[in-house]
């Protein structure tokens, strides 16, 4: 049989699942001799029974629960339901992990008319007494009967009113009296008994109310949100009733042991003077200043400093404590670890460790990983955000905010940013013909669209701000017109974005530059210390590499060779490459394009010096770069002088069913060698070429979407007799390696065929993804919806990699490869290499490095230290 | 040191990789005494140092070449290149596969000026000698030394023409020395060499030039054609030379020891006296028939069939063999195992077996799997196919032959048929929309698409004959026309496809119905016998079904339910379902088909009675079953009273950048449950339905596209819900069971949490292929031609199963699904379930059963029997 109820000397700390983290934190104070008002916790399990049997208390807990009241009544000397000396209860809701504000709480439980007399008599605080009864009637109402409480609210709003008083404050001893009254017959009226005098009653309903909370609907939504199990269940706070409220030499507060929003050691928080906790919640009156406290009441100040100190010694973390005073008399109601910035979260992690208080691997475990993203992107000065009117919301796909003008296609958004303007490029959904519009662009919007669609992979890349799929607004595209539910946006109006949290403001909102303090250097220090696995970049140009660095890349793990095709300049002549209908017409218009690339290389080496550069070559299908629209086609049917019929012909014949799984990748190499041998050329010249500079690179070149050794072989083979003529052409050698993406499953089934010709592998996830589960990124948005709606999926397996199905086949990928070439580098260089989830498990199978976007490499950092300390514990 | 050179009697049958076919059998022939002129023969391994030496004989082969002439000159009694009793010889090529035709032979080598004049004294036949003479010179010309022929022939005719002769036969001897003087000119003109007089030059040019004929053009080119490797190389026999050509007791033939097209048991062949074997090919002379020489030398007549029975007894199989006769006395030049009609394999086979040659295993070994499809499909009348002019070539996709009139859609198709005309359907390609049309043409041609394209798939389903992926022609849908490279073709045109070859043809050729023997059923009941695997059919109507049981059928296992839904009556109702706004829309529509698809499914339980059903559920993407063109979409707007703009925006928003990829299989029923339930509906209501006619069905429901267990969970909980709500409404209780196809790379991996759910899995190979090496199976025509083209892929995978990719996962589902339900029921339903090499890995790898088209079921029993009996031996 287990035990329903511990008392809080019972409890302790680590007794989370069973009392929830208010329970076991009041236990934990108690056990510290904390002044804490005494008191039980129901346990979660009890509340599971609950459910178990169709929401009835079973004997068993009942009893316990009697069986410990008394208990209470022995250690406070008080009676519950006796009007001598009577004990007055709160019943507060604790789940395992914080839910605020989901689920119910009652207080000053045990009030019934003879007690109140009695309590009168005995503080001679009328007003105290009934302002507290007055309080229970209508809390009770609505958490156990579920009445509306607007009744409640227009009656004592009515008597102030009539009163001519503002706050509840102002309300006399016989204001609370009356209004006691008038709740009770309110009471009656809507539920159509009277308020229940019995306190045993009050207190078993109390109980099952805060344990129905746990299922009423913002709790189940709360919970799907934050990915907190159902079947944890709440515990239930029994406590004795301590008063805030009870005149001036009363109040109640919150408080940080150190400043939740910058890190600084100092007694951060508000209070209230003659108040309870929900005055506080509630605003109407102005919290003060907890230095104020100080002043005010010296000893409690002192003594709370004192508390909160030993709080943060004993938990070794910044603690965010609840407490009221009672006349005179400091009483603390809760303790946990605060929530923080990432500023702050830094700044405590390694003050801490300088106090000797927790180890730098401590430090770093405390660190959370995404949190580190708002301390790299600017955002909305919060003032002003508070004013600004949200005008849609979409997914929060690249974290930052921008205010600027729209622009619907990249033409114009590049015209404007000429024009000196601040830019946000509008679009249906981005492909790779905006890229040149995004990288001017401050922000991006698109209607269509998931977490990694192209825009938000491509914005991620470049640290912009992006949010992606406002399905609930449309693009005129002729008319320039960005139609809202409510409003039409024309070319040049100002919107702002924040890709954090996907809202989208009408106007501007003023931005913040981001802050990086001292701790954060000296904090990645000693995460780069832990840390096993190398971080890289993906980054495809000088500007991106520089970032990298900047963030501490280690080496860029992804060129993306194609991004470099859609500047001006070359897209025509890539255009004409592919609308070649000769090998040598073909040749011809590569030879044009091979100064270009070579000179992006060469700028890429001189960034990353001697550090490794992995170069992918060409990926996507060919029809991505050909015009879309026919004033495009026709422009380029003039350029290259050929019938608009043929251009239209051609671009048709390149249409395909499925492009993901098309002619495309190392397909492409195949049939068209003269591609293969450029890019070649144009990655060995390069790094011959930068050798002046006493840059000394080993170009990595990578093939993508390798399914077959024989694929792999033959474009090797191409690699090595273009290498082999660039050196006789030079008279000199050059060192290089050869290694391919793993991206289609059958790549990870053969990997030791595969290790035999390449010296490294480049988990490319998501394509493996995409084809393990056989859905469409593109795509897959639009039913994904529903299988999160109906909990058939509880994570998108293209943020953190699907451990059972693609982490499986890593798994035979990497075993196989090493069994070949044990000293095989392998890497991730898909989105899921900034994600700290996966990176978790890339470190667990022993992968080498992860490459992500640029902005998110100090996640990656840390993240993986965080997974090198798990391991070693 | 390999040893270069074997006698024909150190050699036997079995030493095909270094002998060759040719070399083995006339070494095995010598060990069992046949009158086989002597010889020796260079191996394979010389041909292949041959090319590793840059095509030069190197000493040793040299010399062992000239230690086994003299051998030879022992045996014979002759010497090479003496006046005295010469020596001549036979150079012919001989691989270990036969490449009939495609390499060099050099015949009556040894010849020179002074040894045809001792062998006329000799043999007192100058007309014979020189006869041989001219032959060798022109040959020698032609094969050592690579010279035009044609100035040769022009001599000879020239001769012929003024001598007022029309046969070789008619010439005299003094024609024959005048042919040979005027040869060694015309050979001294164009090589500006003179003719080699010396015998051993000859020799060793012989052999050079039969090694070098490996390489040649049209050999490199069979090879592809038939998968023979290069680097097998080619043997050279040299053997001494007999001479049909030495008067009217002297000829030569070629017999078989049954008929090869019949398998009856006669002497089979043709013969022609006073000639070369040459002769026989070039056709001048027409043969006569074996049993002529029955008449005209009887007693040869009488050793031949001899040697006949004693070689087939030894070989236990049908031969066909090469006799020369000389003076009255036969030579057995060559014998191997013939080529036959599948007719007359079965034949043959059968009765080797009653005869007690070979066991009723080696019987089903000996029948090629694929030659069966020639007994169910019909074919073109030799002749007058032999008179059809060849307008195109596509692929093969479907055998069978068909004549008909053009059509180029489904609706012209079907009014054509209601008209009694035959039709062929000419599609750039198909879509599940012209399903109706396909069902009522004889044929199927398409512009493209593979071998695995739309149209193929259901042709072969179908039974009916399909060319697809024509690249060269193209159609004006408007006009209506075929357009060919030297034709238009109108509507009703006659053309005709040779669905086995890939040829199309002008005009109409006359069919020829197929034959099937009693030794068919004969042969296949032994197959039935030993065969483990289960064959099941994909049949989605009582008219597939029918034809699946007739071919022997047990059961089947795949109806795709959306071919339904294309039927005339259904499309508009599931057209409505699509488009509805609202599920109560939907569900009105989905009313509608209920009695249509459960008619259906009535109809396929009472042909297969107790025979298991696997119906999967509705598996396309839904835009397949939109409208395409404007007129189709007008007409649907305005039946459902909607505006057209209204049908576009839902037509745009469910198209999809990768649909196969997209939202399609179960992900439809997670949508949209209503078609869940329906389906469950109208497969359990059937099944109830048809209990009156004592048909006890236990429907097996198949769920497409899996890839996670909180997926098929979710599915079967909406199909046990229905079913209990049928069962309580029609008071009764019904069995059926839930499977799931496994066709995504991530069910295998997961495969035994689908085990848990399931308690049948039906292997999807065709997408499990698509997604394994990630490619389209639509557009990988494109790309994987320059594969093949370039040798990277040698087989097809969406042809036989890919064993190194697609075939390790589904060993590795098959080992987790039988961990958690060892007897769970397995199969495929792929195409792949009609191949014989797949379905020898389905055994392998321990599958209850395949699944294929109807008309592949014959193929699958007879590959599934040889299978079993591999395993054994």
């Amino acid at each position: 049989m287990p035990k329903y109820v511990y008392l809080f000397k019972e409890g302790n700390k680590d007794m989370l699942d069973l009392l929830g983290g208010k329970g076991a934190n009041l236990a934990e104070m108690t056990s510290l001799n904390m002044p804490v008002p005494s008191g039980f916790t129901i346990t979660s399990k009890a509340c599971l029974n609950f459910y178990e049997e169709k929401e009835n208390l079973n004997e068993e807990i009942i009893k316990e629960i009697f069986e410990n009241l008394e208990k209470l009544e022995k250690i406070t000397g008080k009676c519950f339901g006796k009007k001598e000396n009577p004990l007055l209860l709160s019943v507060r809701s604790g789940a395992k992990s914080s839910m605020p504000g989901m689920m119910d709480t009652i207080l000053n439980l045990g009030m019934n008319d003879e007690i109140a007399d009695a309590l009168t008599e005995k503080t001679q605080n009328p007003r105290f007494v009934y302002d507290s009864y007055r309080r229970l009637i209508m809390m009770y109402a609505d958490v156990v009967k579920g009445l509306n409480k607007n009744e409640f609210e227009n009656c004592l709003e009515k008597l102030k009113k009539e009163k001519n008083v503002t706050k509840d404050i102002d309300l006399t001893a016989e204001d609370m009296y009356y209004l006691t009254k008038e709740f009770k017959k309110i009471y009656e009226n809507l539920s159509g008994t009277s308020f229940p005098e019995n306190p045993k009653i009050q207190l078993l309903d109390a109980v099952k109310a805060v344990f129905k909370s746990w299922n009423n609907e913002r709790a189940i939504y709360y919970r799907k949100l934050n990915q907190i199990p159902d079947n944890w269940g709440t515990a239930v706070n029994v406590q004795e009733m301590v008063y805030g409220n009870n005149g001036k030499n009363s109040g109640t507060g919150v408080v940080f042991s150190r400043n939740p929003a910058t890190g600084e050691k100092n007694l951060f928080g508000e209070y209230l003077i003659n108040a309870q906790g929900e005055d506080v919640v509630a605003g109407v009156r102005t919290p003060l200043e907890i230095k104020e406290l100080q002043n005010q009441m010296p000893q409690i100040y002192e003594e709370l400093k004192r508390n909160a100190e030993i709080l943060e010694t004993h938990y070794k973390d910044m603690q965010d404590m609840e407490f009221t005073i009672e006349n005179n008399r400091l009483y603390m109601l809760q303790t946990r670890s605060g929530k923080r910035t990432a500023l702050a979260a830094i700044k405590i992690a390694v003050d801490l460790v300088k106090e000797g208080q927790i180890t730098k691997e401590e430090a770093i475990l405390r660190v959370d990983e995404e949190s580190l993203e708002t301390l790299l992107h600017k955002t909305f000065q919060k003032e002003s955000l508070e004013n600004g009117e949200i005008i849609g919301k979409g997914l929060p796909a690249s974290p930052g905010a921008a205010s600027g003008m729209i622009y619907f296609n990249a033409k114009d958004v590049i015209k404007a940013k000429e024009e000196q303007k601040e830019v946000i490029l509008v679009r249906t959904e981005t492909s790779p013909e905006d890229i040149e519009g995004m990288h001017h662009a401050k922000g991006i919007l698109t209607i269509r669209g998931g977490m990694t669609s192209h825009a938000a992979v491509v914005a991620r890349g470049m640290g912009s701000c992006c949010v992606s799929g406002v399905n609930e607004f449309r693009i005129n595209e002729k008319e320039k017109e960005l139609i809202t539910p409510n409003h039409v946006y024309k070319e040049g109006d100002i919107i702002s974005l924040d890709g954090t949290t996907g809202f989208v403001y009408d106007g501007k909102i003023e931005e913040e530059e981001p802050k990086i303090s001292n701790e954060f250097a000296l904090f990645m220090s000693w995460v780069d210390e832990r840390r096993k696995l190398k971080i890289r970049a993906n980054a495809d140009n000088e500007k991106d590499a520089k970032e990298a660095l900047k963030f501490g890349a280690e080496g860029i793990g992804l060129v993306r060779t194609e991004h470099m095709f859609f500047d001006k300049a070359r897209i025509f002549e890539f255009r004409k490459m592919i609308l070649a209908n000769t090998k040598e017409e073909r040749i011809d218009a590569l030879q044009k394009i091979l100064p270009y690339q070579k000179e992006d290389f060469k700028n890429i080496y001189r960034v990353m010096k001697s550090l490794p550069v992995v170069i992918r070559y060409l990926d996507p299908p060919l029809h991505e770069f050909l015009p879309k629209t026919k004033e495009e086609k026709e422009k380029l049917a003039i350029a290259l002088n050929i019938k608009m019929e043929d251009i239209e012909k051609r671009i048709d014949s390149l249409k395909e069913f499925n492009p993901m799984m098309g002619h495309r990748g190392c397909r492409l190499d195949i049939t068209y060698e003269e591609i293969a041998k450029m890019q070649t050329r144009a990655i060995l010249e390069a790094a011959l070429e930068v050798r002046d500079e006493q840059i000394e690179v080993i170009p990595k070149i990578m093939i993508p979407l390798i399914g077959d050794e024989a694929e792999f072989k033959y474009i090797k083979d191409i690699i090595l007799k273009e290498a082999d003529l660039i050196q006789k052409e030079r008279q000199t050698t050059i060192s290089y390696e050869i290694g391919t993406m793993i991206e289609v499953p059958r790549a990870t089934l053969i990997a030791r065929n595969l290790a035999k010709i390449g010296t490294f592998f480049s988990f490319g996830t998501n394509d493996l993804t995409q084809l393990t589960y056989g859905f469409s990124r593109d795509d897959a948005g639009k039913f994904l919806k529903d299988y999160y709606e109906k909990q058939i999926f509880k994570e998108d397996p293209f943020k953190s990699i699907d451990v059972k199905g693609v982490g499986v086949l890593m798994k035979v990928a990497i075993k196989e490869a090493r069994k070949e070439r044990p000293n095989i580098s392998l890497g991730v260089c898909g989105e899921h290499g900034g994600d700290p989830k996966s990176i978790q498990f890339c470190h667990n199978i022993g992968l080498d490095y992860v490459s992500c976007s640029p902005y998110r490499i100090p996640i990656a950092r840390l993240a993986a230290a965080k997974a090198a300390i798990r391991e070693t514990k």
